[in-house]
């Protein structure tokens, strides 16, 4: 069993998204992230799904997906060759007597203060998905009133050399 | 019609997503972004929707949506009581020539360069949705190879104020 991050290149239209998830969790397939929105190109749009499966598992997903009439590609990202960032947003109690500590744990990942109460504060942190676990994990010690993570987000490094192609 | 930003708090199960999205479908919403990942609690998962239609169909939505089993609050996040954020990864062709120009607009806009190839240049840039669509707006004078856009993550300003609750 591994963690894989695969990428959809499909139609923007409406329904894809179900197709999709709904074939995924037919399989029993379990979705860890998934992120879609729009390209560059406004009818094309972009999936980024993490998933837990073994390697068998995941091929027949792609081969499954494939077989969709709006997607157009899906790949594989392999960590060493790609790039997986992820964006979190999380709100905790905080009160003068907190927040001094709470700031220096925002200083020393890189975190900004994105709103503040006399109550709560907002944190905003970019980075790699164990960064993000790690920030969350320290985090812990204070009281989270809400929390939103994307999912992972990610590109494959310099020239894309993705091999699963959807042959047509 | 009005372009709204929805959230779901909803058990971290497989199939969810998928009952979720094909509700949607099934009425035609239109889905300009979605993302999905697990909160600080392993068995809940918070879904961040952006939609587009008008009030009462989106009302609607709202309604159908808490009918799930699965789904334990919904709500709309305001856009002048909320912030939203999202994070883009963009991979640009690149040669020695452009180089110094995307560097020049990577750094107005506060992006950070996060790969470099020879023949391409990859940007990472988090902030309000309309300033990833300034920054994709101004790269399209080069050629963009591949994006990667997480869609809205959004949490509410200040002490949750959330009006819209399943009551079980």
């Amino acid at each position: 069993m591994s963690n894989k991050v695969l990428c959809l290149i499909v139609d923007n239209s409406s329904g894809v998204l179900a197709r999709i998830t709904s074939l995924f969790s037919r399989r029993g397939f379990n979705i860890e992230s998934l992120t879609v929105a729009s390209t560059d190109d406004d009818f094309i749009s972009r999936i980024t799904v993490s998933v837990h499966g073994n390697d068998q598992i995941i091929e027949q997903m792609i081969n499954q997906s494939l077989k969709l009439e709006q997607v157009q590609k899906v790949f594989i990202l392999e960590p060493e060759l790609s790039l997986f960032r992820e964006l979190l947003l999380v709100k905790l109690s905080a009160s003068e007597k907190t927040r001094g500590s709470i700031r220096e744990i925002a200083d020393i990942y890189g975190a900004s203060i994105v709103d503040l109460s006399p109550e709560s504060m907002m944190l905003e942190l970019t980075g790699k998905p164990s960064k993000i676990n790690g920030f969350i994990a320290i985090l812990s010690e204070y009281e989270i009133l809400e929390m939103c993570r994307t999912g992972i987000n990610a590109l494959e490094r310099g020239v894309p050399r993705h091999t699963v192609h959807k042959v047509k």
